[in-house]
């Protein structure tokens, strides 16, 4: 029996499966400063533990997309080691702040498939979940990707495509547990817009663009520990049918 | 009114004009392996928090050009993002060291303008000063910086010039409290040359040259949050008028 | 006199010699992240905290390669500044753990001169150990390399070639304290197969290729304190004669 890890295929699917995605992943400070370095982040929350204090969470909180960016890694292996496209993202949420020091662990429920015309892949929807250390929910979200079937006889499954939230409604999101903007520094913030300032229809010209070299993009994703192989073998490219 | 960020050019200065600067930051250990792994560093009281300790440093102070980065880049979206040239620096002092945790806010009072004869730009002299959570002054320094005129029909402002020290007296710099070589490891320290070993017109051959790529330069000025465009995004550099 | 440091040439290295290498190390939780941001590591121990501690390791200790790089970076200015080429190790054991915060010291001692035929340069045998901050042996390993010889004229020191074990013995390998593997999470660590289901002559095919670039090429010699100029500065290259 190989012991090469030749991920799933289309057809290892099933709905109602359930993944247990291997190798949890404690987040540190050191996460925070390579964010900051390929990514040009300044939200003052993430940026300073001060600042943070100030408005209820002290220990500081890394930045969101970095626990969403390690959850995530985790479940690639087992989903979309044999991804032909990433597709789409629904109905995520963070459900608390992590920490320095929290350990991140991702499990995936099957939700939806539905094989493709040409019989050669299909599109596979998971519901993943994340959760620290002590089992409390982080974030959730459901992620829909377009696999390669391994075997392409095989006749595809019944078509399951769940119903999914346009969005996640106001009422559904959660707020961190002692956030309280009242003492809010506008100017520490850097940001003199609030809320009511921003029109539906408004467009914002971002002047701030930013480059990315290859070693940037490779360094994020080994960090994140994604083993795609688009994003760290120059080799797997040029087949034209990977993301 | 648009919401993107133009920034201040030469006209919205005013001598005795106070700009407090966004986005405090927290300084971690991630910093401190980052900035080992950009520039190559070897100084044994930022590198080994036991020698530090031997020298009264406890806890473990990072490099001061790390505190200097952090802080420095705090002024650039409000003073230099439509700069022509950064001209030069002076009186520049740390008062004390910074530690992992440390939170550093930085705000800039303009000291001196003095509008280019071409009416196209000026220089703007500001002093800049850091502080950490406490309200404790960690550096200040004076900068210069030429500046882009966005109405060039406007009239130059009255000149002022700062008088600079030449250089920092040595009876102005600020030891750090605790500090104590009387234990100095001059083995582990790697440095066999003392203050005495040295002569003025002496010239010494770096021999270990350092090449640096794109990717290093991106990242080390996004750790720093420095926003000015020349870093980057390769499209803003062709101009050929700025740095 | 010269305070360029030329490092040492094979006739600078006698048998019995100790070099205590300078700049202590403090390894940290950057340290970690950096490590992960330039190697594709997934092994769980390293990677999450909790994990760790299931098995018996708490605090979380850095992984044995980031140990290994960081003690053997203090080596190079000493070692193998002017090395032709990097030939081998041996008999290289992990003594302990190593957790963020403890600082790597190295010293070496010559156990071994070999000349080389053609009188230009010769080959040093070190055996290098690395303790932490109490003094406890962390990593010990062997090494050989050649080195030019600065003044080819001088006469060849008597040949001493140690004996060095072909492998490490088994019995010999360090246990870390406290290390328990009874409540092994088989699902978390990502990997089905155990130490039976391996066979003396199997072939694995490992898929999962990495680029790397000159970035991470540099930035990981940085941060490790590798002097080795060929790391750092391409100028050093086309010579053809180093690594």
């Amino acid at each position: 029996m190989s012991k090469t890890n030749a991920g799933n295929f289309f057809e290892d699917f099933t709905v109602g499966q359930v993944l247990e995605h291997a190798t949890p992943r404690t987040v540190t400070e050191g996460d925070r400063a390579l964010y900051g370095a390929i990514y040009p982040t300044r939200f003052s929350i993430p940026s300073s533990a001060a600042f943070a204090a100030s408005v209820g969470l002290d220990p500081h909180p890394v930045e969101e997309l970095i626990a969403f960016h390690v959850a995530f890694g985790k479940t690639v292996p087992d989903v979309s080691l044999n991804a032909v496209a990433n597709l789409g993202y629904a109905e995520l949420r963070f459900h608390r702040p992590v920490l320095p020091g929290d350990t991140l662990s991702t499990r995936s429920e099957v939700i939806g498939l539905k094989q493709n015309s040409n019989g050669k892949s299909g599109v596979v929807y998971v519901r993943s979940t994340a959760t620290n250390q002590r089992g409390e929910v982080a974030i959730d979200w459901v992620r829909w990707v377009m696999v390669h079937k391994r075997d392409q006889s095989l006749p595809a499954p019944e078509t399951v495509v769940p119903e999914l939230a346009p969005a996640v409604e106001p009422a559904d999101l959660v707020i961190p547990e002692g956030l309280d903007f009242t003492g809010y520094d506008v100017v520490a913030a850097g940001e003199p817009h609030r809320f009511d300032d921003y029109e539906v229809g408004e467009k914002i010209d971002h002047v701030d663009g930013v480059t990315l070299t290859d070693s940037e993009h490779q360094q994020a994703t080994r960090l994140w520990q994604n083993t795609a192989k688009v994003h760290f073998n120059v080799e797997a490219r040029p087949d034209g049918n990977r993301l």
